[in-house]
């Protein structure tokens, strides 16, 4: 194991900052930081914004302005080697003149990985890795996942009340959480490659399921993807009419919908009386999402938790009683001991407005 | 409005400090510190350990050691000005030469409230009060609450599952907090006059509701209160039995209950298939109760909270999931529209151990 020093953290937890600042932008790309430095002196800083356009290495030697001779690059992911869009980042660091480089990681792509590093060693550059490694992973969470599990990460947000309801017995639920709480929200959804819900949702509430940041930033719009079963979704639902973001429609594979030509739709086979959601996500995988926000009712919800494909849980918490008769987080959850009551860890909490936000891991 | 100086805020927070020292031990009385000051040079401290004990200000006084003469005394409550089972403690200060006393409130006691500054002021000293008020009130919220409204302040304690359930369907409910969390109750059980529950706990997990703390803490041990409707609380109950502190039983006045001789019971009269719930908290007042704590089932904790009568709710919420069959925090809430859901304000967030504490206020 390297020992790194203190500078080579502060350094790196700086190419991490920087890797995040592209998180609605990436997509289906990492995120990734660079810092240039020369001891603590930097010299040049970059991040990669968007899929096509220069990676962060790139930014940071340009910003360097032919200082880099000598110098080190911290790189939050290792350095590409191969000719994708744009050339590959290792062969401009030994153009630079770079002799030592620190990665937080390996790329988790199979055809790439330790390429990159070797590389820059058959240049006779130091390299070393694995500095704030959890960090790296945690903020590529959804990258790692669909390089190495062949599945977006899973996030499931919900709202709920105090006592555990997301609706009313009648169905009401606009709205349990606060303004601020719905706005927090966006800002998740943003940095997802697509939002999942389940066509009850969309019966009953024709969502938008787009992105609604104020000020104008920047974001790649996630795709919207609706599991439609038997093919119910109607011609005038929201998110195939209102041209604000992709949709896409899941179907079981026996069902012939009826939906316009211009749908994009696919199969996939159905099991226990609903959708394989394995396959789904693998299909979401494939088509380049990371990150996957599932914002559905109980049932969808409660399907994911129960085939364990649940990563993350986005709880908003409003202050407020619902009842004992309202409706439950999750359904099909049913616990007969204690010993078979469903564990999970508190990984962060936050308060939002009035709202409570906590982030939960199975 | 008068206006105090940094240095005034300075030693009010400390003398603060001081008396929450005494949280466990000074029931029924406030807790009061004081804080004997000439300009920054702090000359005596002093806090009120136990009702019968000498008061803050007699502390801080002999603290001072003589050398009191012309300092400032600031004091959480309005000095006493009558003789109890302790000399007033106005006369100690005008007898040690105090010149100015700065107070956070005035006494409740409606017997006194004033006369403590009105003798001050008749000796020639300033008096001034007002100064962290609101942190003095909520301090001692329930000595507040018995003086001015007749009744303890009433703290709901609940343990439940992040889906809102308080037990499984089978009604097994040990445990679903951690060990943390429950050590954490110890400590509010402390700072309680006396501990609330329903007969139907009693029946189920026959509680001790005793105070039990790490390293030999000092504390006057809470009355134990249960909610015996119609008279039938076993005697071998441990709260009966155990001796570790005092229990009272309250039954409805049109049953004549089969307890032991030596069982200290009243009655109240019965409302809507219940005990009279109000009635239940005057009596408990008179008895000198100034926070009383419920840790009961979900009927008698949602009769509470129906009928207005819960100052704070303390949650502790296991990152757990209990399932939709499982039992529900509050039994009788049951909103029909959002506009009739029941609203509180978080006041406090805080992890203990693996689970999250929330103080909530209706």
């Amino acid at each position: 194991m390297t020992e790194f020093s203190a500078r080579d953290h502060a350094h790196m937890a700086r190419a991490l900052q920087l890797a995040e600042r592209a998180a609605f932008t990436t997509q289906p790309n990492p995120m990734v930081g660079c810092v240039i430095a020369d001891g603590d002196v930097v010299l040049g800083e970059g991040w990669h914004v968007r899929a096509g356009e220069p990676h962060a290495e790139v930014h940071a030697l340009r910003a360097a302005a032919g200082r880099a001779r000598g110098a080190t690059a911290y790189v939050t992911l290792e350095p590409c080697a191969h000719h994708g869009r744009t050339p590959p980042c290792a062969d401009a660091l030994v153009a630079a003149g770079v002799t030592r480089v620190v990665a937080a990681c390996r790329d988790p792509y199979h055809q790439v990985s330790g390429q990159g590093f070797a590389k820059l060693q058959a240049a006779g550059i130091t390299v070393e890795y694995g500095l704030m490694e959890a960090a790296a992973r945690h903020l590529n969470r959804g990258f790692f996942s669909r390089m190495e599990r062949g599945r977006p990460w899973v996030r499931v947000k919900l709202g709920m009340s105090l006592d555990g309801r997301t609706a009313l017995a009648s169905g009401e639920s606009k709205w349990i959480t606060s303004e601020a709480a719905r706005a927090d929200v966006m800002r998740w959804r943003a940095r997802a490659g697509a939002i999942m819900t389940g066509i009850a949702t969309v019966l009953a509430d024709d969502p938008r399921l787009t992105v609604r940041l104020p000020g104008g930033e920047d974001f790649v719009p996630p795709l919207r993807v609706v599991l439609d079963e038997r093919g119910r979704l109607p011609a005038l639902s929201q998110v195939l009419t209102d041209g604000l973001a992709p949709t896409l429609v899941v179907h079981g594979e026996d069902v012939v919908p009826d939906y316009d030509d211009e749908v994009r739709a696919f199969a996939v086979r159905r099991v226990d009386g609903g959708l394989d959601l394995s396959a789904v996500l693998s299909q979401l995988a494939q088509r380049g999402v990371n990150e996957l926000q599932v914002e559905a009712g109980a049932t969808l919800s409660g399907a994911l938790l129960k085939a364990g494909l649940v990563d993350e849980l986005l709880l908003y918490v409003a202050p407020v009683l619902l009842g004992e008769r309202a409706r439950p987080l999750f359904a099909g959850i049913d616990p007969a001991t204690m010993a078979e009551r469903i564990g999970l860890k508190l990984v962060e909490t936050r308060q939002v407005g009035p709202d409570l936000r906590l982030l939960l891991a199975p």
